[in-house]
């Protein structure tokens, strides 16, 4: 697929179907930006027979050539007859920019199903309906509106918003920002943003993958392509649409449903993506990747004339993940011999108001010599002894000697506007807030983490395929007789077993020859406790008489409810409580959850997802990135949890979630979680 | 004191002590900076008559006025000297640039001593030493070395760090971004942040109170009269030095020592102060409020010509707290009529790509007359139809009309720069991130809300102090004994009695008649479920018996530890454990702490504070900031617990704290909040 979509992006020859002659027309506008085209450009329209000295052609039929890619912009009733022409034609790939399509509603969602199914009869890459169009600088190809395409640059941005497209185009011109590749996806009928991984993945000038997504397609195999780019160059995602309102608006918008938010997080995560907080930060992440060096650690030096600036900058660095690091002794006194008396010779650096040039080169030297310092921020506030074009010629050679990345805050206006510039065509960011600069090296020391994991596949253990068949045979929902299910998959459950009577459930606690747990099992009773269907820590002694009396109890309160049976339960000694689970996201799939029980889950919303299958690894991540996961590492001179355990536990449910695909979700809870080991005590399932 | 300071600020004569007349010179610069002021200017310098064309004079003793403000810069050793000639000569207010004192540790510290003590004596008014200087727009004052001061404006600033104030000036003047009063604070030695508030409330030309802050001086007094000030105008604080790496670098800067960021936000909170959360933030909050009629809520109305920038505008305003409203039905239906029928007319309104400068229009003015609308955001996305300097005008235009907030992202480079400068020159903040505009308008809306709210006086509860004397009588630390404290100032507390046998704890419990608790009360046992030197629900006849055992068992675990004697205390239901406590801060003084009981504050950190007294809506708004709180307002079906007991508990606690300055710390753990009422089961006093 990657090398069948080169023509898209870099095709030799082009036709636009649609363009016009007269100027103010947007077809005329699009036309006069493809003449920018290295390639052989033709046009179609029946009216001309040439537009802007190139040749036109009353019908795709004409053309003297199947061309590498058509663009398409005429009126929406009129485009699949197009497309049909263009795959008579052999015309590989399509852009429809024209919209009245899915977005449109009704008809138009129906006429977008036609399109979908030409381009899949005749093999064509269709991009669109509803697109902004793409920009290749590589070979002058702009088959958009905006009027100065785009600078070559390292940048291979995506986006879903045509508009927010367009904008970036514009702004980026501003910031002498250049892109290998800019996409607009428009309604994704067919190509979507996976489509575009594996291309970008393998494209030379390509360093960063940058995209602005409102949703994904195929929330699975975006995942599974971009864990492959990642580990070779970075993607950053804005992901839009996450509040309520904001959902709203995609709605109306592309059609996209958007994922929860949670699960997309998640989901990115494990694909070893950077997920942009703001716009802000989309940008500056890709301009860092696609400019500087990965960082060896997250260890900073941050480099100052003045202190309250070091101060806003180490402050945003232990916000965010990065160490404002203790430099080596050696480092440390021979600052301190370098600088004068009333410097800072400890991290972050003062050099005081009145550094020269001098003094913030032999300062840098130093702290970028350390083996202790991974990467720096140089940052200057307004001085009459400083000239920013000093500053800005200094920080850019300590770049290049010392290759460790270096991001600047110079904190000026209008005095500093050109140094900055100098700085950005040299690599290095340059910004008036220190926190901006910080937050931006922040992005590339988490990239440089990631890409330090070396590949884990997801295990597969020896399960017992036919003892889950069993249990799921029974259909619909399924409880605490579930729990053979999980054994089935080598999750430790707690013993117990279902039984018809009291007389029974005695029998069975003698013979375990310890207090049990009795519940009642009845689909009235779905929270156990608070329905009163539980009785713990009866000795087997007792059992007969106080299941007798906990079915009476039962049925006075629940009159009429069905009780299908008793489940005697070994008592548990108290864990750490833990809920594991398993649902289907329409965007991702199979998805397993974690979080602590009791008030964690349902009320502080504290849990983490991934996509099933999960490696080991990943297990493990996302129980650290829970907020309460200090209580399973051990607080207060508690001992740990079994993490390994849990940590299995989620990777054998993940296997189950793929092996059974009629379990729509699953519930363990609670999942007590011992210093060494864990055990299922509940569980609920619904098939579907 | 505030009449007072007008001198330093809009003085009208100045000297300089230490002008020089040789360029290149610092001592030059500022006093070239010096000659734009409006006033009677001179200088002071025994090697001199003249200097840039003022009079100048060998000693301050020889100046032919007592001028309002004089401007030291000279070597650190001949400041004393010069502050006494200064005092002898009738000269109020002191500006001292020199550094060399308190910041350089040592000798410079006691000269800081010295200097005070002088400028006590004469009652002057001294700002600094070792400060950046002020700047006065209104009347041309400038005593820093920057070289173009600043725009008169209604943004008054204070600033800590002198390096962030000239770098704050300098990026002001490419933003035409305008100052009532710049103030770099220096070492505070003598006047502080606090000082400059009530002259900045009076000010008519101040419409904002914005600084940047690394510390308070003295805290309480700091938020007592921001109380006051917020009321009348918005006071907007960037606070640094958060982190841990942020602190040591504050510590080596101005030897403020910053006091925790917990204690920060409380106090700024309750101060009524906006906590930006950078310096981006700092400036577009001041720059809005300082432009802007407040919104009657916090309801936004979104127009855009395009769904990306929506749908983030959309996401960032549910991020901060903003209501994305639902407009009213006669709104949404002119809107319908109004737009084309593929436009989204429901909010975020998507007036789709192709729109004009007067479908913008027509928009903006439908969704601003809707009275659910409180404000809105303006979005463009780059389109051939249309000009962002008619858009500008457009949105210049509806600002002025409808009198509501407005803020806009034009989302383009330079294309749209002019456009942005208009906006701006009309009080309308232009950004390119969609995010950013409304996170403009938030900080515009968090201050509308408190400014709403009617002002309160914390209560005083009538209390039995001489109760509470004799409880503190014995000192040291205090344990179960010091309930009787809690229970003399009101706050309910276990029924309990500490005894010294077994029997007498027999007969205490057989008098209750209702089971009880038994706990150990030894210095040894400070968590005294953890050392088990409790039990639980023993009935009356068996208490004398289990005592016993309780004791014994001790006795083996914590071999020769004291045993001060035994409690016996009603035993209580179990309810939600709350933790609430006492502290005292070095910044603020008495604090009061509230989180929830087990892992909450241990382990999540989930507490709040305010400063005492607290009044009943900063209790209850410190309790609705806890992470928590669904646990105390209701969750699955639950009755919240006593919210108003425990907010009357939080405010005696206040009170208590500012009766008993013997008391350095004090938690009540676990306090148990039910449906109705509160109980206090255990608490501990620490006396100073």
């Amino acid at each position: 697929m990657s090398a069948s979509l080169r023509g898209l992006l870099f095709p030799q020859s082009v036709v636009m179907i649609g363009a016009s002659p007269t100027p103010g027309k947007i077809t005329h506008t699009v036309f006069a930006n493809l003449t920018a085209f290295s390639g052989r450009l033709y046009a179609v329209n029946p009216r001309y027979r040439e537009v802007l000295g190139r040749p036109c052609f009353p019908r795709v039929e004409d053309l003297p050539e199947p061309v590498d890619l058509a663009v398409v912009m005429i009126p929406a009733e009129q485009v699949v007859e197009a497309l049909e022409s263009c795959g008579r034609k052999g015309i590989g790939h399509v852009i429809v920019v024209s919209a009245g399509f899915r977005e449109a509603g009704g008809e138009g969602a129906e006429r977008e199903g036609r399109l979908v199914a030409v381009a899949r009869d005749y093999g064509i890459r269709l991009l669109g309906p509803n697109t902004f169009g793409v920009v290749s600088p590589r070979v002058g190809l702009n088959t958009t509106f905006a009027p100065r395409g785009a600078l070559p640059g390292a940048i291979a941005f995506l986006t879903q918003s045509g508009a927010f497209g367009s904008a970036v185009l514009d702004w980026a011109w501003q910031e002498k920002l250049g892109f290998s590749a800019f996409v607009a996806l428009g309604n994704k009928a067919l190509l979507d943003e996976s489509d575009f991984l594996p291309l970008l993945a393998e494209d030379p000038e390509t360093r960063v993958i940058a995209a602005y997504l409102e949703g994904l397609k195929d929330g699975a195999r975006f995942v599974r392509l971009a864990r492959e780019v990642t580990r070779q160059k970075p993607v950053v995602v804005l992901k839009a649409g996450r509040g309520v309102a904001g959902k709203r608006a995609t709605l109306s918008h592309t059609g996209t449903l958007a994922g929860e938010e949670r699960a997309y997080r998640g989901a990115l995560r494990q694909a070893g993506v950077l997920q942009a907080r703001t716009v802000e930060e989309l940008f500056d992440w890709a301009y860092v990747l696609s400019h500087q060096p990965l960082p060896a650690g997250k260890r900073l030096a941050i480099v100052s004339n003045a202190g309250g600036p070091g101060v806003i900058a180490a402050d945003t660095a232990e916000e965010e993940g990065l160490e404002v690091v203790d430099f080596s002794p050696a480092t440390e006194g021979k600052l301190a011999r370098t600088l004068p008396p009333m410097a800072s010779a400890r991290n972050p650096v003062d050099i005081l108001g009145d550094a020269s040039a001098e003094r913030f080169q032999k300062t840098l030297d130093l702290v970028l010599a350390d083996p202790q310092v991974d990467m720096a921020v140089c940052l200057s506030a307004p001085h009459p002894i400083l000239t920013y074009a000093q500053l800005a010629a200094i920080t850019a050679q300590a770049f290049a000697q010392h290759g460790k990345p270096m991001a600047a805050s110079f904190m000026t206006g209008d005095l500093g506007e050109e140094a900055k510039a100098t700085l950005r065509a040299r690599g290095i960011p340059a910004f008036f807030d220190p926190g901006r600069a910080v937050r931006a090296l922040a992005g590339l020391a988490r990239y440089a983490q990631l890409r330090n994991q070396s590949p884990e596949a997801p295990r597969t253990f020896a399960v017992d395929r036919d003892r889950a068949h069993q249990v799921l045979a029974h259909g619909g929902v399924l409880g605490l007789e579930a729990l053979a299910l999980l054994q089935a998959y080598g999750i430790p459950v707690a013993q117990g077993k279902l039984v018809s009577s009291p007389a029974q459930a005695r029998r069975w606690a003698v013979q375990l020859g310890r207090p049990v747990a009795l519940k009642i099992v009845s689909s009235a009773a779905v929270h156990k406790t608070e329905a009163g269907a539980v009785r713990l820590g009866v000795p087997p002694e007792a059992v007969a008489e106080e299941a007798q009396a906990l079915l009476e109890g039962f049925k006075v309160r629940f009159p009429g409810a069905p009780v299908e049976g008793l489940y005697v339960q070994e008592l548990l000694s108290p864990g750490r409580e833990v809920i594991l689970g398993l649902t289907r996201d329409p965007t991702f799939g199979p998805l397993v959850m974690v979080g602590l029980g009791g008030i964690h889950v349902e009320v502080l919303g504290d849990v983490a997802f991934a996509l099933a299958p999960v490696s080991a690894r990943e297990a493990l991540d996302l129980l650290q990135n829970l907020k309460a996961f200090p209580l399973l590492g051990g607080v207060r001179g508690e001992k740990p949890v079994d993490l390994q355990a849990l940590a299995e536990a989620m990777e054998r449910l993940g296997q189950l979630a793929l092996d059974f695909p009629q379990i729509q979700e699953l519930d363990i809870n609670p999942l007590f979680a011992y210093p060494t080991g864990i055990v299922a005590a509940d569980v609920r399932v619904r098939l579907g």
